[in-house]
């Protein structure tokens, strides 16, 4: 029997619900050597979730000069290409599949918000068994992606339920941030890199899970109502 | 001219010299998986720069089976075969060969001591410049390698200073254990993908610095005296 909801939850992807960042590390490193620059992977990975325009003006920071749209642009295809070299081996994190078949069988509202681009989403999505119905937002969606709140607006606003209510599950600062630009709490995840400590204190994470599974585990403490427990 | 010095360094080397740390995380990623095994990458990430003997131990644990000495070894191999077909790639991190030469220069007696095997130690050893006399203790010259103080102890032997001058930089809460437990003052640095609390709070470092370079530029925080600044 579902009952009443009243929490709504909008997951990042990345690192979140997919085993993919570190993957992504090592295609923004491929691709940034490619076009003859040098920047330590520990930088590339503390950057990965942030939009892609915002990442390369980062990078052109670390670098000592601003990169031109024709540079940006042939970073993002290398980068795009690197890593769908690597995809077939990326999988969902653990309990992935079955915190989101919990959530939709008790009838919590969720949805997905992620910078990353639609084509490379839509295959997780397919990984994950989303249903249909579940928002997917993307940041071909949006202007801007985060740390902006956009996606989360977006996503919020397609589950009709308010900011308010709805918890930010994500892995990294930048969700965390949007999170909170958003009027949402943020709830971070261990399975993107990132320290539990940088989470919280660093991005004001509410409450952080290892992953997925114990995310699941922990729901109550949330205040998500699971009937079937 | 140089001054009487009264500090002494120990460094790790993957993470902390080299930008090694994410080539060593999917090489073992790859090595796993072709184990017919499944661990989430950030969890590898957070095992990088313990003893081999540890990591498989607690990769164990965390598939709920105790691995055999034959799985192990497998493993420990596909590793480093995984990982050597990268190592062309992996580069000094910023300002470790001039932090390095300044030491040197300046008569700061400092080692290196890390969880590696010796192979791999000695090709990192050339491209950081490190002279021939400067002392590099791996796996292969103790019984126990981090977060055992081992290495750390074998280092400050060599140089013949006592563990309370000396400190240990590394990036990893294995490195900061092992100093703790070596007698030595812990130094953190983010290029290995830890966090700063992280290395504070769990580890215990008495400071944190970006990379070598951050280093090179704080070194008279430490009380290391570099006349010719």
């Amino acid at each position: 029997m579902k009952e009443k909801q009243d929490a709504a939850l909008v997951f990042d992807l990345d690192g979140t619900l997919i085993d993919s960042v570190y993957q992504h590390v090592m295609a923004w490193d491929e691709a940034i050597r490619k076009a003859g620059m040098e920047l330590s992977i520990w930088r590339i990975h503390r950057r990965i979730g942030m939009s892609g325009g915002l990442f390369v003006r980062a990078l052109g920071r670390e670098l000592g000069r601003e990169l031109d749209a024709s540079v940006v642009a042939q970073l993002q295809r290398d980068h795009e290409e690197a890593y769908l070299r690597t995809v077939d081996g990326v999988v969902p994190l653990p309990g992935a599949r079955e915190l989101l078949a919990t959530l939709t069988s008790a009838g919590v509202p969720w949805a997905i918000a992620t910078s990353g681009a639609h084509y490379p989403a839509q295959r997780s999505m397919r990984a994950l068994n989303v249903p249909e119905s579940v928002p997917l937002i993307t940041r071909d969606e949006v202007t801007r992606a985060k740390p902006n709140p956009d996606l989360f607006l977006a996503a919020i606003s397609a589950l009709g339920v308010s900011a308010r209510e709805t918890f930010v599950v994500g892995d990294s600062l930048w969700d965390m941030l949007g999170a909170r630009r958003a009027g949402a709490l943020g709830v971070g995840v261990l399975s993107g890199g990132y320290g539990r400590t940088e989470l919280v204190e660093g991005g004001g994470a509410y409450r952080v899970y290892d992953d997925p599974l114990d995310l699941l585990r922990h729901l109550d403490e949330l205040g998500v109502r699971i009937a079937t427990w």
